[in-house]
C-alpha cells in the first residue's frame, strides 16, 4: 500500500519527504519504487542525501539508475563520483550509446553551455517529408519525458532550424520541412559561460536551446529547468558572498558546516579590525589633545563600509545581469564619482551642523576634522567600490567576491586613515581652537 | 532597407538597440516595423522606453498596439498608464473577448499567480476524440506563438489534466482525450504568490502551469519566462536590500536616481554613527582612564556588524527558497546560539592573546573588556540576525528589508553599548590593573 501512494507522487515529492527520514527508513522506501522512479528520485535528492542512497549501492546498481537519466543529469550524478567509480560504472552501461553520449558530455567544463546540455532530443533532416518526419519524430520520442521543439539539421548534422510542435498541428500537410522550420534559430557555442546562457534563455523567452560546436554541427540541448536552477544558484552565491558567507551555505545545514562556512570573513574582519587598532594606536596623541575624535570612529568606519558596499554590488548586480557593459567601466567610475560628491556632501554638511550645535567650543578642529574626513570617505569608498569589482571583471575573476566583507572591511581601514592623517594635520596646522 | 534588416531581428534584440538612440530616432525606427513586430518590441522595452514612446501615440494607436500582445503582457502595458487613460484604451480595443480578458486579469494582484497568467493556451474537452481534439487545437493554435501544453476540461471547465503535445506524435490514434491526457496536473489557485508559484515551476520543473479558481475551473496559464523574470527581479531586489540599495537602482541609471536610492540608507547609517558618538561620549571617562579601549571600536563594531549580516542572510534566503520552515523558528534559533558560541569562542580567544602580548602590562582590564565584549558581541548578533527576519515573516513583512544595513547598523550601536558597559564596569569593579 505504501508503494503504491509512493508511486502516485512527483519524484521531487518523495525525494522532499526524504529530508525527515533517516538513512535506513529512506533506503527502505527507495527500494519500494521501480527502477525508473528510483532514477528520478535519486537525481532530486541533494547532493550530500544522494551521496548516501548512492553509497549503499554497488557498481551495477548504480549503472542501472544512471540508463534511467538524462543524459545531463547522468553526467551531475558521475561528477559526483570518486575518479576511480566512474570507469567501472561506465563499463556496466549496457547501451553503449547512451555510455558515449556520457563520455562526451564529461569532457565539457560544468559552467558552460556543454556541461549542461543533455543529449536527448528529437533531430530531424531538413529535405526529409512532413510524414516521413513524423514516423522518426515518433521513434525518438518514445523514452523521451518532454519534447518542446525539433531541431532540423542538413545532410552535414548542422543546425538549420527548429521545428515548434505547435507547427505539427497548424501545417500538418506540407511537403517539406524545410519549408515549415523557423530559421536562424538562437543557439549556443558548447563553451559558452553558463551566465550568457541563461541571459539569452531570458531575453529570448526561450523553454530550450540547442548547442552546437564551431562549425555548427548539432551537439545537444539545454532544458530551461536546468537554466533556472543555474540562476538560483548564481543568484544565491552572489548573495552569500555579498553576506560574507564562503560556501555554499544554508539554513538546514548541521552546526559544523555554518561555522566553517562563516569564520573566514569573520577572521578576516577580525584582522581587520585589528590593523585598525594599530592605526589608531599611532595617532594616540590626537585623542590625548581631543578625547572626542574617538567618539566618531564608528561614523566615519560605518559610512566607509555603507558606500562601498552600494557601489560595489550595484557593479556585480550590473555585470551580471548584463546591463553594466565592462567597456564602459570608465562611464561608471565618473559617475560614481558624481554620485559620491553628491551623497559626500549632503552627508559631511549634517555631521557638520550636528557638531556645530553639540560638541560646542573647543572642538572646532574636531568639528572640521569629521566632516572633511566623512567627505573624503565617501568619494573614496564609491570609486574604490566601483574600481575593485569592474578590475576583477577585466581579469575574468569573478566580481562577487569583491563586494561585501571585503569591500567594507577594506574601507573601514582606508577609512581610519583618511580620518588620522586630516586629524593630526589639522592639530598641527591650526591647534585645537 | 533599414526596414529589412530590422524585420529579421528578434523584438528583443531592436528593443536593445534603442538603449542607444534618441526619442526621435527610436520613433521613427519604430514606425517602420509592422504592427505586430511593434507590439513585441514595445513589450520588450524598459517601462521608461516604453512610457516614452506610448505618450507619443493616442489612445487608437495603443489600443491597437495591445490588440497584439499576449493577455499578459497587455495587462502589464495598461497596469503602467494613468487610470484615466485606461478605460478609454480599453474601450478602443475591438475585439470584446479579448478586452473583456483583459479587465478580468486586471482584478489580480500583481504578485500573485493571477497577476502573472495570460488566457492564451489550447483548451479540449476531455470527452472529445483525438481528431475532434486536432481540429479544435489547429483553430486554437492559429494565433499563438508558442504551445507545449494542451489543457483539458470536463463540462464544467474544471482542470482535468494536461496533454503534452508531444503525445499527439505518440499516441495520434487513440479513441479519447481522456485516455492519453496526464491526470493530476500541478495547477495553482489565482491567489498563490508568485514566490510559491515560482519554487513550484523550479520543483516540477515546469514550462507553464495552468491557474484555477477556487473550485477547480481553468482561468489561465503561467509560462515560464514570466517566471524566470520575476525570479530575477526578486533576487536581485533582496541583493539591492541587502547591500543597502533601496528601490530599483540600476548602473545605468541617471545619477540622480542613483543618489535617492542610496542616500536613504546612507542617512540611516549616519542617524547610527551619531548614535554611537552619543553613547561613546557617555563613557568618556573610560577613554581616560585607558585611551586604548578606543583602538578596539572598529573590531568590536566590525564584528557585530559582520555576524549579524551573516545570521540574517542565512534566514532571508532560506525563506526566499523554501529550505527554511518558519515553523522551526526555535530551532534555527537555538543552532545560531550554537555557531555563535563556537565563533564567538574562537574570534575571542584570539583577539585575546594578541592583546596580551602585544598590549603589554597596564592593559589588563582593556584586554579583558575587548574580549569579552567580543563574545559578547557575537552572541547578540547572532540571536538578534536570526530574531528580526524570522519576526518579519512572521507578520508577513517582507524580512529581506531586515538584512544589510539595518541590521549592522544595529548592531554597531548595540556592540558600542555592550563594549562600554563591559568596560566600565570592570574599571569600576577592579581599577585598570
Ligand atoms: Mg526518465
Ligand atoms: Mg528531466
Ligand atoms: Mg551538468
Ligand atoms: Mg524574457
Ligand atoms: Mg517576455
Ligand atoms: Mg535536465
Ligand atoms: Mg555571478
Ligand atoms: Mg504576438
Ligand atoms: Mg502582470
Ligand atoms: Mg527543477
Ligand atoms: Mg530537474
Ligand atoms: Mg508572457
Ligand atoms: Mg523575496
Amino acid at each position: 500500500a505504501a508503494a503504491e501512494e509512493l508511486a502516485d507522487l512527483h519524484p521531487a515529492d518523495i525525494a522532499e519527504l526524504y529530508q525527515d527520514l533517516d538513512l535506513d527508513e529512506a533506503e527502505y522506501l527507495f527500494k519500494l519504487l521501480d527502477e525508473e522512479m528510483q532514477a528520478d528520485v535519486l537525481m532530486e535528492l541533494d547532493e550530500d542525501d544522494r551521496a548516501k542512497l548512492l553509497s549503499k549501492m554497488d557498481v551495477a546498481d548504480i549503472a542501472k539508475q544512471i540508463e534511467h537519466l538524462d543524459s545531463d543529469d547522468a553526467v551531475d550524478i558521475i561528477q559526483e563520483l570518486d575518479e576511480d567509480d566512474r570507469e567501472k560504472i561506465l563499463s556496466h552501461i549496457d547501451d553503449v550509446e547512451q555510455a558515449g553520449d556520457i563520455i562526451d558530455l564529461l569532457k565539457y567544463d560544468e559552467d558552460t553551455a556543454g556541461g549542461l546540455m543533455g543529449t536527448e532530443m528529437i533531430v530531424v533532416n531538413e529535405n526529409w517529408s512532413m510524414p516521413e518526419c513524423i514516423k522518426q519524430m515518433r521513434m525518438q520520442a518514445e523514452d523521451m519525458d518532454e519534447v518542446y521543439y525539433v531541431y532540423v539539421v542538413d545532410n552535414e548534422d548542422r543546425l538549420r532550424g527548429t521545428l515548434p510542435l505547435k507547427k505539427l498541428i497548424t501545417h500538418p500537410s506540407v511537403s517539406k520541412i524545410r519549408h515549415v522550420m523557423e530559421t536562424d534559430p538562437v543557439a549556443v557555442k558548447a563553451d559558452t559561460p553558463i551566465d550568457d546562457v541563461a541571459l539569452d534563455f531570458e531575453k529570448y523567452d526561450l523553454v530550450a536551446m540547442p548547442v552546437v560546436d564551431s562549425i555548427g554541427r548539432l551537439l545537444g540541448r539545454i532544458t530551461v529547468d536546468d537554466v533556472m536552477d543555474k540562476v538560483r544558484d548564481s543568484s544565491e552565491r552572489d548573495y552569500q558572498l555579498a553576506s560574507g558567507l564562503s560556501g555554499d551555505v544554508e539554513s538546514d545545514d548541521k552546526l559544523f558546516a555554518q561555522t566553517k562556512a562563516r569564520l573566514p570573513w569573520l577572521l578576516i574582519g577580525m584582522v581587520g579590525g585589528i590593523c585598525n587598532s594599530v592605526i589608531l594606536g599611532r595617532f594616540e596623541g590626537g585623542f590625548v589633545v581631543d578625547p572626542a575624535l574617538a567618539l566618531f570612529i564608528p561614523l566615519i568606519g560605518g559610512t566607509g563600509g555603507n558606500v562601498g558596499t552600494q557601489s560595489s554590488a550595484i557593479v556585480v548586480q550590473g555585470l551580471a545581469n548584463g546591463s553594466l557593459d565592462i567597456k564602459k567601466s570608465t562611464r561608471q567610475l565618473l559617475k560614481e564619482l558624481g554620485v559620491g560628491l553628491l551623497n559626500g556632501s549632503i552627508i559631511a554638511l549634517l555631521v557638520f551642523l550636528y557638531n556645530f550645535f553639540t560638541l560646542g567650543s573647543g572642538h572646532q578642529v574636531t568639528t572640521i576634522a569629521v566632516s572633511a574626513s566623512i567627505f573624503c570617505v565617501v568619494m573614496f569608498a564609491s570609486v574604490f567600490g566601483t574600481f575593485v569589482p569592474l578590475t576583477l571583471e577585466k581579469f575574468k575573476i569573478d566580481p562577487a567576491i569583491a563586494t561585501g566583507p571585503f569591500i567594507s572591511i577594506t574601507n573601514d581601514i582606508i577609512g581610519m586613515l583618511i580620518y588620522m592623517s586630516i586629524s593630526s594635520w589639522l592639530i598641527l596646522s591650526f591647534g585645537l581652537h
